[in-house]
């Protein structure tokens, strides 16, 4: 099916954000991340725990029960789990075996998110985080703040490609970004390196004017190459970087909207975002601003892959795929995946 | 399945009311028929446009986008379409090739109406629209009034049933008719003609008092022959008339209550309906009272069919069909209907 | 799938609570009973009636249509039916072929409760209603309360398994019943007799106080053999003894909270109750908060079980299942009824 095949429709070997950091806490909450439900809490000492949510013994959700400790007990009939998912304790019987215990997955903060590996715990590598310091986030003379978790009713790949094609700001966008028809004029050039695949929109000699100059006040009435572009560091990450220019000086400013993506089932997703940029760094009100502005976005973004989605549900197997030059990045992106996908088990 | 095979549920070489006139305007929207989705307009000439209402490239409706002029611009990526379905611009593009095109079907006004052919459109002749004229829509000396659309829960076939088979209206619109015993216990006559396949009940006779003084306060207190039939022209319209009398000077008053049949998917229904009336011409009050008596016919209608279709659609395909000699004329049409079904492709 | 299978999920040749007798009466109702839908009413004589839901016509529910005595008339073209089911009158037709009849269900007033047998007529034998004077309805110095109908959007069958397993009363009943830790750790004792499955849990030595003292306020503060049962009479009827205390004197006092279950549909229940005690038989009072508590526990089953329904329907028949000492009676009970439902036809 259009776009990814739907029988494996996403990754496993992979680290997706599971949540904001501070989502997680002593009171359980159960979230589906890979169409796997899984219950999250923290230990004492404040270690984030993620387990298969439903109690091996009658499937009773563990998010009903209790924690004692570090300690699960099912609300239904008291079996105990301690934060390996290893079943500790089971009313009126002496020996509990083996075989009583519930998955548990590798969780990892970094950053303000808590970061989960869904396929072969063996592989689960803290070091295949995505960078997400060359990004901006937790790294030096930046500004980074995280922004919410906002249930989208379309598939995550359908997210992806609208993100990997920036032409869509021209016409989606239009209410809250203005009109922005040079973006959808200029045709994009793609490049990779070692982390991301790259889709790239210049605007050489460019007025600081209009939105440019809120952005960058200091330099307004200077000209600069301005530029906008998308990386795909994995399906659990696409940074957009916009506005963002070539100061007279030389200077790169930036401006990073970030946006993670997990999928939540073959046809959801839990789709996350942050901001970043390496400049007005101590600017708490235009963070809130631009916060709030990242907000608008993505509920546009929303409708119109939720307007999508049933359409690639019902129609998607059967339609030929017309693309045009400007897909050119989205279906590199969806090569790698795919091929990445195939590659698993 | 019972009534009527459900992988080929309805005929499409065949007009069908697409939507009352003057709900198509220069304001895209978006109406499911035989299960395909269509966007609707008027070209600023006013002509009715109707295409397929998915853009080619991501599937995003295009009722979502723009119109400029004549032309669709879509709300994602701004692909440009004319009302001929051919797209003729594509954002930082030079060549767009002729595959890039949406689906357009042929539309044409014809009194308060709109009509759309679903199937080949080679075949599409305006000719084949039913005769409206003759039962007074649009003609001379009679009075016609549109009324609404009504959504149907209910698959077209049932309602067809329904329509063919008025002695349901002893027992389902007694609140709103009134006790019409007679209706059921007069055996029904079936006759065809070219157009039409017809079912009748006479009722010689009668007396012009109650209901019937009120349709015919003029001749209150004088006996006639008065009847009741319907008139099936295909599944896009059924004609019911009645009260219908022949006077004692062997004038025939008819009152017709005029069912256009589409249907949206194989379970759904739009349901429009008109009247029309060869006496009291200019009683626009008449007309107003019986498009409210209309609608609330219509609303007892909608609520038998929709506790039926969930039935039908859960036990009709292992039921054995019981039939009496009341259904003799919906089971014609249906024959009618089945074998216009198979004869296409 | 777990934890019956799911083609023929229950037994057809067994008595079933439809109703609570006062709930069928001269206005006719539709309940949906093994996945059939049956209209109920009584006739002027004040017998039950049980008929097949849908007209066999076109499948209108009777339901819509009127009482004539005894008589039913369908609302949509007036065929009538005798309450054995027979079609007696088709309007505007002499004869009425014998096929065209609806099913009829026999079905019984016994106490409080109405019941119908869903499998061979020829089968239907009253005796073979559960005994329910045994277990203090409808008996002798009893008192015996009739509860309500609780709609559960779960299957019977993990009903059947949480009363056969009451160690979760100390978890999923601790809110309404306090602190029972007590239950849980002590394991059950299996029994069989010739009507009944029985798993019991025998407290020797027990103070009479807290929550015992107020069932049992004449015997606070003496010591008892307390004990706490489910008997398992079919799937229709569970009944749960406690808190029953065998006094200094040897007098056996029960409470009984009694559970009608019906199944629905394969995956949802209509559960009846009501409580009986063989002591304070005239206390109303006592009744009346008897009644509000049960009201509260069957609340809380309600809960869990509705969380677990959609991931057994999801997950039960790929999981392998665990289960643990306390377990026994169900699965016990799980075997009789598999066997039980093999065993028809
Ligand atoms: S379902 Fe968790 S202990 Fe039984
Ligand atoms: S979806 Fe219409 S232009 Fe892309
Ligand atoms: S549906 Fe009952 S008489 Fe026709």
């Amino acid at each position: 099916m259009y776009p990814i095949e739907q029988h494996k429709p996403y990754p496993k070997n992979q680290w997706y954000v599971a949540a904001i950091r501070n989502e997680i806490s002593r009171e359980m909450f159960e979230r589906r991340i890979l169409d796997e439900p899984i219950v999250f809490y923290r230990t004492e000492a404040g270690d984030p725990v993620a387990l298969a949510a439903l109690c091996p013994h009658r499937l009773y959700p563990l998010r009903f029960g209790k924690l004692l400790g570090d300690t699960v007990v099912c609300g239904y009939h008291g079996y105990k789990f301690d934060c390996s998912g290893r079943c500790t304790a089971i009313p009126a019987q002496e020996a509990v075996p083996a075989r009583f215990a519930t998955k548990s997955y590798p969780v990892v903060d970094r950053w303000e998110l808590t970061w989960i590996w869904m396929g072969d715990p063996e592989l689960a590598d803290p070091t295949k985080i995505p960078p997400i310091e060359r990004i901006g986030l937790g790294a030096e003379q930046w500004r980074a703040d995280v922004g919410c978790n906002t249930p989208l009713k379309a598939r995550y790949s359908i997210l992806v490609d609208n993100l990997m094609d920036l032409s869509h700001i021209s016409y989606s966008h239009e209410k809250t970004l203005g009109n922005n028809d040079f973006i959808a004029a200029t045709p994009p050039i793609m490049s990779n390196d070692d982390q991301s695949i790259r889709v790239l929109r210049k605007f050489p000699n460019t007025k600081v004017e209009g939105p440019l100059a809120f952005f960058f006040p200091d330099i307004a009435g200077t000209t600069v190459e301005s530029y906008l572009s998308s990386d795909y560091y994995g399906p659990c990450l696409v940074d957009a970087v916009g506005p963002a220019v070539i100061t007279e000086e030389g200077v790169d400013r930036q401006f990073h909207f970030i946006h993670f993506i997990t999928p939540e089932t073959p046809t959801t997703t839990h789709y996350f975002n942050a901001i970043s940029r390496n400049f007005r760094a101590d600017d708490d009100e235009f963070s809130a601003m631009m916060l709030a502005q990242m907000a608008r976005v993505i509920a546009e973004d929303v409708t119109v892959l939720e307007e999508i989605e049933p359409h690639i549900e019902r129609y998607g197997s059967t339609k030929t795929e017309l693309s045009c030059q400007a897909d050119a990045g989205a279906i590199r992106v969806r090569r790698t995946l795919a091929s990445q996908i195939a590659g698993e088990k």
